[in-house]
């Protein structure tokens, strides 16, 4: 049982037209127009495929092909249509994409499953128009109140829950609170490793946590040329020493950890002074709890001693923390094993980037499935995937989706 | 002979009430109504003190007292009186009202000197406003061309010698052009040498060479939580160690010039991608021009080694020269000396900064007078100095003006 290469490629390729870039990429935030165009197609498709398309009260959207037993809690796969502002073509679209051409390959080759499936797409998983990001799957599984998300605001001050009828995806169906069998999204990897290594497919094992922090540093801002070395207390530096700490003691500590300074912003940043602060960020992340807490206390010690060292003083703001995800053995192993019978290269992977994968982890049975993408670009339009890795991504959630529905 | 320290005071008292900002400051950047009022009381105390006042056609202002030789050059002493828009109350202003203090000394005293003294506000020293600095005295030295300081325009596009007309001080005298004697600059050292070794007086020997760079690194951004640690190209890591390199080699190579990293720039700069790009500024000094050329050299070896570790680029961009001044040895031994026979510690010392002595250098024997600022602050609301200080520095200017005036 194979999917069908071609028509899950025009479909990515169809959908890639609401919100085109110039650049080639898609700017599809959630709730715009955009969105609406793209989840109308779904539901075109969906249909066309013999769902029945459900939408609960957050805009989440539900496709349902019913198994032997109606009564037996769905099997779901799917992601996400919305893209960052200037995303990619293949980021959350390529599961919900994936899971409704295993949807199609079911029905082509005649497979009646014992459990109903459905493919899912997720209202705002990127959350850059609106916070939280994952806020759909948030909702379904429980993390946030409906009424918390209505509440957002975009940057014109547009709310979500009016923006969400405003495009007409506000449903009847209550958001969640309704069991579901199992969970498995496919999705881009967003990273260099399956591409790297040769392999097509990642059985992803978790999410890692992460831990969000921003550092100010404080110093004396002073002339430029009238400063003698000894003495200063320049701020840039001594976070520069930091930036420096951070990325040595990951490495030092814990190979399967990342740290990543990404902004770095001066005061007052004129050349010819001295700098009195430095502010920095670091996204650090790790599969398991205990490092992180190990890896973020040997910066505050690191830190605490250049800051001696040069007389400035460092302060901590926490931005945010989530706990790591680990999925499911058994569905884990189901991927593992359907890229095996398939005879695709794979590897066990966990996830860099947080997915919906993350909240359903707590509802059911979760996994995901990884593909390459080309050089580990995404959140960029120049985000690249081959119809080739595109097709072992779904055939291998064909059968993952198959083997946990069962026959009926 | 000693100047009138209370006088002098009260002439900087008053003189700060043109442009006072609310925290202590002045905010009397050139050819704005602040400076023309402040231009306006320093004609009505130059003319009290006997003296006929001069305006060139750049708006610098010469208030003479004259010698009984009147066919001698004049002997000159000044500085400015504009001031950043977040400025002092001393830096510019002190060396000009110093000058006027030693005139009233000698009025005081009966003193009749052999050549004419002048006293001199040049216009727009600081070029917070407009560009270039130091206008004014660079068209008198004949460093710039005066058409293309008229042309020079603001933020808001008015020209400079559109408002040097506006506030009436585009004056008949050509700017320039005519044998200077001598030239003294009494000045607030705005750096912390002088307090810190508790010396009243710096004999400026000269003014440093500045090289002024902007580097630009550039690397490859990607997902902060999906890219593994090896193999990152991370601009942002690679300008932090280069930032450290900075620091470490000027130290190394100089202990005699300093090196400054003041602004720093991130692109994307968002806490979850790998930076691809971070550009940076050095500002370098040295009283020398060699070491310049051999700091340089050596940042570029080091930086070219961190880009080639981590793959990555880097560019230089020249912001700008300029070669180091040398003061004149007699008037520096003048300077000395008067300290001396005042019984002022005093000590020799370079100018980070510069002044428009560094354009008076160029014109004819130039020395300049220090005296120290608290904490070394300036540029900055925050600026203070203490009478004491003030009194010491113009007493040893009026010394050091009538040692080169000589007697009638």
């Amino acid at each position: 049982m194979h999917i069908d290469g071609g028509r899950l490629w025009d479909a990515l390729e169809a959908m890639a037209r609401f919100g085109a870039t110039p650049a080639g990429g898609n700017n599809r935030l959630a709730l715009t127009d955009a969105d609406r165009d793209a989840r109308d197609r779904f539901v075109e498709w969906a249909r066309e495929a013999g769902c029945r398309v459900t939408v609960d009260a957050a805009g989440n959207m539900f496709a349902r092909r019913e198994g032997s037993d109606p009564e037996a809690p769905p099997v779901m796969a799917g992601s996400h249509l919305d893209t960052q502002p200037t995303g990619g073509r293949y980021d959350g679209v390529f599961g919900v994409l994936a899971a409704l051409e295993a949807v199609r390959a079911l029905n082509d080759h005649g497979v009646r499953t014992a459990r109903p499936i459905e493919v899912v797409n997720w209202t705002n998983e990127e959350g850059a128009r609106f916070q939280p990001a994952c806020a759909g799957s948030g909702v379904f599984c429980g993390a946030y109140a409906l009424e918390r998300v209505y509440a957002g605001t975009d940057r014109d001050g547009r709310r979500f829950g009016d923006e969400l009828e405003r495009i007409g995806y506000r449903g009847d169906a209550p958001a969640g609170a309704r069991p579901v069998h199992a969970y498995v999204e496919a999705h881009i990897e967003q990273g260099p490793v399956l591409e790297r290594e040769g392999r097509l497919i990642g059985a992803v094992t978790g999410i890692q946590g992460k831990r969000a922090y921003r550092v100010t540093v404080t110093g004396t801002n002073a002339h430029a040329g009238t400063t003698p070395m000894p003495g200063r207390h320049d701020a840039l530096v001594g976070a520069a020493h930091m930036v420096g700490e951070v990325e040595r003691l990951v490495r030092a500590l814990r190979p399967d950890a990342v740290a990543t300074v990404g902004a770095f912003a001066v005061d007052p940043g004129s050349p010819n002074v001295i700098a009195r602060g430095a502010a920095f960020t670091i996204d650090l992340r790790c599969p398991e709890e205990g490092p992180l807490d190990e890896i973020t206390a040997a910066y505050r010690e690191a830190f605490a001693a250049i800051a001696a060292e040069r007389g400035l003083a460092v302060d901590w703001e926490d931005l945010g923390h989530t706990g790591p995800v680990t999925f499911h053995e058994p569905v884990i192993a189901l991927v593992e094993g359907a890229a095996g019978r398939l005879g695709y290269p794979a590897r066990r992977i966990d996830s860099g980037a947080g997915h919906d994968a993350k909240y359903m982890a707590r509802l059911c049975p979760t996994g995901m499935i990884f593909i390459p993408c080309a050089e580990g670009i995404s959140h960029n339009e120049a985000e690249r995937i081959t119809p080739e890795h595109a097709a072992a991504g779904a055939n291998v959630l064909l059968h993952t989706l198959a083997d946990l529905a069962g026959t009926g």
